[in-house]
């Protein structure tokens, strides 16, 4: 079948919403201010509602017709701050999408097919000498839409968290460790203000993606997670690009990084963020590089500025920007296990040693800035030196970029443009902490973004797992956003399956965290989850699970019947004899007796005694094993 | 096909050897006493060997037949200390293999089976009076052969290491923190003696498992796994179980537990163990319970000390004992989130109940001694009390029972029986090492072996990821032994593949643990997969991971020629540019120069530079995504 058929036909599948899940509202204080939840009921009447990443798309009742783009919820609100202009932009060129010069066929192609793309629109900019950053709203006192729609979505709905955890966890031990982290209660509109004033949270939300969702970044919030998704010449078309992103926000991609490169790349950017209700993140220097035909040495300012221009009027919510390898860095590579492993970091160190000059980039920061004001597009500071491998960990090369990034950050705060930090890459455990004090010390609590970090080198295959344990720790340790590691990780492109594998591993770290640092409500989820399992509720179980399909199928493998959904007994203990089951009669026996558990306990064990001899006849027939 | 074909062409799979890899053997003192491990040759000539718990399963040429068993390595050893005697043995019954007594024509045909099983063989004990526990002769200051096997074993071929890594790291970073464990550079026989002799490390070694390879587990030495394996009525047979022990030790388990339960596991031990070169353990409560037809009040001590001779004359390793679920503690668990959840520690939970007695276990703990140093038989005491959800986790249901394991440590010690402690669990990540630091405190450094923990309760389908995160946690705050979890915890039953999964994300766990506390030599292997990665060397990339068929298989999803395996790319930046690549440009440009890599970045700039332009030409033809 054709692109737009198969598209449609795997839309059809990420559309469809999870079980026993329907799509509510949190309403704000303006009607056109309504945040996403995802509301589970479950079998005995409860409902749980869950953040939820997954934009429209598991909405049933909505039409999606993803040449026409998503609905621009924040239009409004950018009206109202009358402070941008739309204006007829950059001119496009062929060049955009990665035709060359000398392609006339392919160029006129490529003009035509844009002419006529539907989502071509004018873009707005900020009016001369005005500000739109978020920061900057936040620094002159005023809480957005966005900053309120930011604390409704993190703090869920607290009424049935409570019926778990009561107002606050009944014990010290349940109430975690933030290790310094500030959170609190409750989070307030005002609370968002400040944290974004402080430049301790970022909300990334370029004017010109007025279909986002708007979410936070910060180490007070709950931890999100980046899923990168990206074309290949070789290997997906445009139209499968935006179904990587609906796959990806389903599974729980908070942000998504396009890291398209080659071929059609500006077209796939348009369609991406037209049909994205997360924030789009980029590595400009990739398509700079394009334009001058993969030579890093013939990068200019020029071509650079250009291209974030383009990318910022097509509504990028954060770039990274690799501004701290700078010239005298770069021989501290030079003994290093494998060197410079970052693609933009290596593009930059080629061009600094060709020309043998500080980078352009570094040189032309604040000129960097004044871009990025002007559509509220925030920094994600890249790391080009993090080391590729354990030798290399929390080595000079690393740290001293870290400063520099550190000192970029002033700069950028300066002008009120949002920023947080790139992290590593490959660290033992041992030295994970160290990378999250470094950052807080030079970086003045701008947030952490980190790829992981993996703890050994030799899981290829399962770099999704050997990443995982280093992005919990680290996140536990005060880090914002954690970049997701795929399967294929060192070793292909990945498919799918590995995107879902990657982004699960990554909600899963990230969920361990909040649930550490006591992130107010994190855990009642765990709670929900563990009580559906004690009382045997097994649908419960599945759908309260972080992947309801694979749960299901593999409890299914064992015991396929629908009896066995809602049976006291599962596969590991059999039938006639469960360890929970046990601990329920020890419970309904104390409840019956109408006293404290503890002496019922004692006080009952002789009439106990006499129950249990009369289940004496059952034959206990085990079904499998379970440990110890 | 019929079963023993089956096995057959399951086992002609499990012997195949891993890619390039051969086994090699260090020589001991004495000419029987020959470590195995593996020896992978890289293309670029050199040779890594690896720790192997494969045993002779993966020697092509070593004839295995699962009915005859393995070779007996100990026997000359066990001879020599002439501290034991053969006996009949106890006779065995049909019971034994879950035979009912109305039962009769299946009594009579286990009874012909049993009869002609050619592993049957008379056991040991040791003679009246002594004691045969590796820990009495290593408090006599006898070094045995196991206790040099077990040092040869810990410190592998340290020349290859060296290359990589030097007598001792470059940097203070590398160094690893030990969090308090006291790892010597080189392992010594005498080292392991004073371990084993303190307590702080165990052997597992019964006098009737002579085909056992043997190993240490101890908080200064490499942290191991466990993988539970085990029959099913409904699911596997016999033969499918010697299956699934060459399928776990192909893949790195250092220990498997049999857990099987119902029909014919007596006569399922026997064949697990005479083809086990991994100590084999067990949870004996389970057979005992099968002897009283599953109702746990009818358990007696003469059952369960039947039951424990029974398999310590047929040569399990180390018995779980959950002795430590005592009366007065069993009330604690009426208010948690989810009870009791250890089969073994419900069992007991029942038996007290009912009974209204402290436990028969806790009771005859010194007469369990007695069998235990007759046959050499390793404690591993139960944490039947442990957590079952975050909820529950560190509460005084667990701690209460942690110190009575510790006491009985103690009793334990005076007979100079080996003891390793069980833990949890459900664990969230900010009380993980309190589990570790109320272990040491009250167990007085007896080997901590623990179950994950899982750091939270909402990934079902994935709990091998979220018990990973713990276990590299709590490993490398010194737990000895890591208890794997399969993807199908809590929802069914592991299948081979689950088994690998499991299996490959505790060997990441262990040795994240292992790099970070700066085990002489472990990174060693990182660096020697980092290298291969750096130079482009693919099949050494994927023969030193853990996994080589699938990192092969996922690279060449993308990449299917065998010339891209020595090309100077990958899918993910393509055949014009690497980022590898470019630092690779810059050493050798340093090297040519002849002076320090650092000058020669700097005086070689302007060279450089038109070195770079006379390559401008080239195209940078992009394959794929990256991570900035």
């Amino acid at each position: 079948m054709n692109a737009p058929d198969k598209l449609a036909t795997l839309l059809s599948l990420t559309r469809e919403p999870f079980p026993a899940s329907r799509k509510s509202y949190l309403q704000g204080s303006r009607s056109d201010l309504r945040v996403p939840m995802r509301e589970v009921t479950l079998t005995n009447g409860e409902t749980v509602s869950l953040y939820d990443t997954s934009g429209p798309y598991t909405e049933p009742g909505v039409a999606i017709d993803v040449r026409r783009g998503l609905p621009s919820v924040r239009t409004p609100w950018l009206d109202e701050r009358a402070d941008t202009e739309v204006y007829a932009g950059r001119l496009h060129q062929a060049l955009d999408d990665g035709a060359k010069h000398e392609d006339r066929e392919a160029e006129r192609i490529e003009q035509l097919r844009l002419d006529a793309a539907a989502l071509q629109r004018p873009p707005r900019r900020a009016r001369a000498g005005a500000n739109v950053t978020q920061m900057h709203y936040a620094r002159r006192g005023i809480v957005t839409p966005e900053m309120e729609y930011v604390a409704l979505r993190e703090n869920g709905k607290r009424e049935w968290m409570r019926e778990y955890l009561g107002d606050a966890p009944r014990e010290q031990r349940l109430r975690g460790n933030p290790m310094g982290a500030q959170i609190p209660a409750i989070v307030t509109p005002e609370f968002v203000r400040d944290e974004v004033a402080r430049g301790r949270a970022i909300i990334p939300a370029n004017i010109n993606h007025p279909e986002v969702e708007p979410m936070a970044i910060g180490r007070n919030f709950l931890v999100k997670i980046n899923a990168n998704i990206g074309n290949s010449a070789v290997t997906s078309s445009i139209e499968e690009e935006v179904e990587k992103l609906v796959w990806a926000i389903r599974w729980g991609a908070d942000n998504v990084m396009d890291l398209s490169t080659g071929r059609n790349i500006h077209t796939t950017r348009d369609w991406i963020l037209r049909n994205s209700p997360v924030p789009i993140g980029t590595v400009p220097i990739y398509q700079a590089l394009e334009k001058v035909g993969g030579v890093a040495e013939d990068l200019t300012w020029a071509i650079f500025r250009d291209t974030l221009i383009e990318q910022a009027e097509q509504g990028v919510d954060y770039f990274t920007i690799h501004a701290g390898v700078r010239l005298p860095f770069i021989h501290l590579t030079a003994d290093r296990r494998t060197g410079i492993v970052s693609r933009g970091g290596s593009i930059m160190a080629k061009w600094c040693i060709s020309h043998h000059r500080e980078s352009f980039i570094y040189e032309h920061f604040e000129d960097i800035c004044d871009i990025m004001k002007a559509y509220d597009v925030s920094f994600s500071l890249g790391d080009g030196l993090r080391p590729g491998s354990a030798a290399d960990a929390n080595d000079e090369a690393q740290f001293a970029e870290l400063r520099t990034l550190g000192e970029l950050t002033q700069v950028a705060w300066k002008h009120d443009v949002q920023t947080m930090i790139e992290g590593p890459g490959h660290v033992p455990m041992h030295m994970i902490q160290a990378n999250m004090d470094e950052q807080l010390k030079h970086c003045h609590e701008a947030p952490f973004y980190t790829l992981g970090p993996l703890t050994i080198d030799i899981a290829p295959g399962y770099d999704h797992i050997a990443s995982a344990i280093g992005a919990a720790m680290i996140g536990w340790f005060g880090t914002a956003m954690l970049c997701y590691v795929t399967p294929k990780e060192h070793l292909g492109l990945p498919d799918r399956e590995d995107v879902k594998q990657g982004i699960v591993a990554y909600k899963i770290a990230a969920h361990a965290a909040d649930v550490a640092k006591g992130h107010p409500g994190a855990r009642a989820r765990d709670d929900a989850l563990s009580k559906a399992r004690f009382e045997f509720r097994w649908m419960d179980q599945f759908n309260l699970s972080l992947d309801p399909d694979t749960a299901r199928d593999f409890h299914d493998e064992t015991l396929p019947k629908d009896a066995s959904k809602v049976a006291h007994f599962c596969s590991m203990c059999g039938p006639k004899f469960c360890s929970m089951k046990i601990t329920q009669e020890v419970r309904d026996y104390a409840a019956q007796r109408g006293v404290s558990e503890a002496q019922a306990l004692g006080a009952g064990m002789a009439e106990k005694s006499s129950q249990f001899r009369q289940a004496g006849g059952e034959i206990y027939i085990p079904l499998a094993v379970d440990k110890g």
